[in-house]
């Protein structure tokens, strides 16, 4: 049977592994079991965020030592931006055992988690249809081999996807290729999309038969209500992670998500803690975004008009704060830019549980 | 009898008066008995934030035009920074009649409303124990004014205050006269600090006696729970604003206050929902600050380390945020900066309801 | 015959009248024979930058007091970002007499200003060929009015011009009109180009028959050496005002210009200045831009990677320090975001000298 | 004999070490004979700039590699902010032999290089006389080791130095311990300004008997005008480089200065570059401030007063343009926070020469 596990690090800084150590010291989890590690850095979120990067060297090299040759496979997902109450940590994803046929005595699902990779992209594919198909493509390898038998068991799907540089599209010009956006910050916001709308063509939400190119960041009404998506100059390909429930896998752990319908949507969240009394919340997962509109509960918002401070940063903050009140804890994954991640200003909201 | 009102204006930029036009001409209020606009602008809230002395550009024209002669009185508190959700508007308070001593017919106190100002301070004076004094002096003035009786019935307590400009420091020196800092952004803290305590004093929360100057900004368990406090570069002197309950008005508005304990304390302003039961929420006024220890629900949060952000904007996005979410409405006045304005990395919030 | 000049107003503020009030008072220029003025203030010369609309208001509330009935037609032009070293002030212009036919007695030509604006834009049209063709037509008619003969004795031409807002998005989305782009920052851009395009089709630099509206904002080989375009909220309309020397005109002044090449090309104002030795330096007005492949030099610069400050600040910061030092004074007009406007990564720079 | 060479690498970004192994493989420098690695990486160069210790962790590892065991001793020191046209880069200081008495054949002094390092500090000793002390002592070892015999021929001391994090502030609280300040980001001036002092104590520039504790960043007539200061967060002891001249050093390399008056002194390095026509200019190291009085050439400047960006932010963009523009290359050194660096708001620059 496959076993996964959720635990979260506090971080003093992008390269702080001293959390980790005293982790593995005390057995909370076992380095060569580690699939995933989900980070939030502090650095702005945007184009210029090497925090991300920075954590990423440091986890290799813990890893590297830490698991010895069981590390290669990890994937690494850092966040940037942690405005507001927002605290930097790792969340640490194990995987034990494997997905395989066969049903838990209990009859109760638990967490599951599958991973994959796409190919690495051209500067001239991000944020159109070729990424679309490749994630698609990732997101399914991904369920499956998580041991997920239904698409409404899926609940998270983290992937981490890369931007244009200036130095890309310098290049681009010289090869007189047409890239989507020629703005390095833009660019974030098409790969997400892209990569959302790919999740949501691999779990049904969207039909990719009917799915135009110019619709990726302009047809807010397609959107996957489980994707994450989290743009990156450190990686030219698309990593997926896959967080749900299956017959499958044993263990306390399990997962469930909402959609919050606005950035002050806390009542998604409150929703699924409702659900699970008595429960313990081990971790909250959820997207960001400022209202494109410029509108939230019929006031204007400024986040889309402010040169000094990009939206992005904006959004976190509120998600942060309002989710950090209503799980009573401001160590929580919230990732910003939620293009085709949940309804128009909205996002999705997961939250793994641990039974008592 | 003193019959006091407060509603709310949306702006569509710092010098949107348009709201203000159509409001006076639907007959919402009337100019001549407005004695203070409190507003949110969208600038940054610190040193250079210039909305705050547009704004009072606009409306001191506006009111000029709309209420004649009788426009002189009126006090302009604009607090700058609409981060994240916080929606730019005017908060708008008339009053008619005087707070004289007798009881209203039902018995029930309403809403009440005193202004005062102080004398202009030199810039050797922000920040210290003269400050506090005069600001104590014109709160008890406004408190007496409003015809409250009891420091019990004061729930929140606006002051704007000056801050010291590059300009000031500069003459200073030339002076040869000692200043409480040389920062500029930093005076912003210490003329907020020594108004709040001036508050305190007043209202018998903090011992004059036994308060020592060097206590300002750095004894933070001296605080008031109503005082709000906000600075700008546009005066010298402070203004007062009291907001209270009396029995000498009557009128369908009144106020309550709850303290947040931290930036993320929704369930303070929930308390006060709950208090009143099916009577409209008609504004928030609540102070944002960033936990001076770096540390927020025993997490580590990077607001004071950030020098592309100030805390003060990392804060009012906060909590706007999960104030937004728990009154609903992201059009409510959240003030940066909460010195001595409630404990330690809270501050004060305060609920103005109408009766059905 | 004509007679105009130019003299430079510190301000303390954006809204500071202090200093015109003081020259009015020392007889240094006419209030009732102001043309325009030309601002440097200190918000971030992006979208929401207020304090070029501040500056304005106070600006027309002196003018209207000072010149009394003859301030109508004064041309406000507010640049924002004062970077570094650059010196928040105002540049007055003013202008007695026409520039009819005739010639000089000492044969020398001296400065002519000439004035136009535009019809108000559509959200549409901005950034678009009827922008241009507007342009086109206003700088015509400026240089006419001045009484400039020939093309090559235009020397500088200032143009305001709007920018779209997330409101005006938002609006073109309910009535279904594409604009050119839907980012407010990229707006401004767009704005400045088609406008700066506009000033080369009139001056003969820009071949309108060939001109394709794809070509805005991406063919930098095409542009004006004098045009200098500057985008704010607070009009929509372009407004012209055209710089240069004529025979119809006398008095001490009179204008140049050279290249800049790149944002470190000093060299191009050295050179103005080693052509005119023993005359004053009245004003420097100039042009920033970072260059838009992301290399100065052959060296990598950051400035369109970072998401923390906006490049326009990066590289008004780099000009004005450059043309500080070479021209010795930090308080002159440079002015962000220089599309078609010079070459790419350089911009036009202007120098107003006074003979002795 | 020691022999010194100094040679410069672009980076496209932090922890880009392409352009190294590039050099290595071309025989440009040897990995074990590198004595410090100085670099400009792309970070806000303030409290929260991972950006310094990103390129640590990755030239560590590079070096680990490339010398094998001889990579010990190595001084990184990364100073963050590359506004402008700053273009990022390392500048690879190489030594081999030593500093021998004894006299070259040709009797030309050569570049010298001497490196040293204090003990670690403790929080509040930070920004003190105890900091002041050490680093005398660690510069006067540093001076002895390069052989360099007066301090005339001392001409750049690069000293890299810690600064206080939240962390630290609040474990000082705990242990009711004072600090010089308790604000991030101000101290990184205490820590550069008390460095600096040191320096100019072990040159004859400070009298130490004279120095009071309290004149640390208050007296700016007190200086070294050869001393470059850098704080960051990943040390706890500061080091030191001395740049000089030396009749025991060989090889075409040597290093002079001057001292900038204000930002925008270019005329400074033009001096420089005059005195040694046909050398090639190898690399320009400066240091860069905001006049703390916020004026510059009679000028207001906004740099002190803007709380969106900070004034080692405008101040490095504007001097990195200056000396591009003079030296004819952006790729050069130019750090922020010039406290008892040079005179008030100027600063010291060194160019270092190579002859043909």
């Amino acid at each position: 049977m496959m076993n996964c596990s959720v635990i979260r690090i506090p971080a003093g800084a992008p390269h702080d592994m001293s959390g980790l150590s005293a982790a593995v010291e005390a057995g909370l989890f076992r380095p060569e079991e580690v699939v995933a590690v989900l980070g939030k850095t502090e650095g702005n979120g945007c184009v210029n965020d090497f925090t991300r990067g920075y954590a990423v060297m440091a986890l290799k090299g813990f890893f590297a030592e830490a698991a010895k040759g069981g590390a290669a496979g990890i994937s690494y997902v850092m966040s940037g931006g942690t405005e507001g109450v927002l605290s930097p940590h790792f969340t640490v994803i194990s995987r034990s055992g494997r997905g395989e046929p066969g049903v838990v005595a209990d009859g109760l699902k638990s967490l599951a988690i599958g991973v994959a990779r796409t190919r690495s992209f051209r500067p001239e594919e991000l944020g159109r249809l070729p990424q679309v198909d490749a994630v698609a493509d990732a997101v399914a390898r991904a369920v499956m081999e998580a041991g997920i038998t239904s698409p409404g068991d899926v609940h998270f799907v983290q992937i981490k996807c890369p931007l244009l540089t200036a130095e890309q599209i310098y290049d681009a010009h010289s090869r007189e290729v047409s890239l989507i956006t020629e703005d390095t910050y833009k660019s974030m916001g098409y790969s997400r999309g892209a990569s959302a709308l790919g999740a949501g063509v691999a779990l049904g939400e969207v039909d990719r038969a009917a799915l135009q190119e110019e619709e990726i960041c302009t047809d807010w009404t397609q959107f996957s209500a489980v994707a994450s998506t989290s743009a990156g100059s450190e990686l030219s390909c698309c990593e997926v992670i896959v967080f749900g429930n299956s017959l499958s896998a044993d263990g306390p752990y399990h997962i469930d998500h909402a959609v919050m319908q606005d950035a002050v949507d806390g009542a998604a969240l409150q929703g699924l803690l409702d659900r699970y009394p008595g429960e313990e919340l081990v971790q909250v997962l959820a997207k960001a975004e400022a209202d494109p509109d410029g509108v939230i509960r019929g006031r204007r918002h400024i986040m889309l008009d402010d040169s000094d401070i990009n939206h992005t940063r904006h959004a976190r903050a509120v998600v942060g704060g309002v989710l950090a009140y209503v799980g009573g804890d401001p160590m929580i994954y919230v990732s910003g830019g939620g293009e085709h991640q949940g309804p128009k200003g909205g996002g999705p909201v997961a939250a793994v549980f641990r039974r008592k």
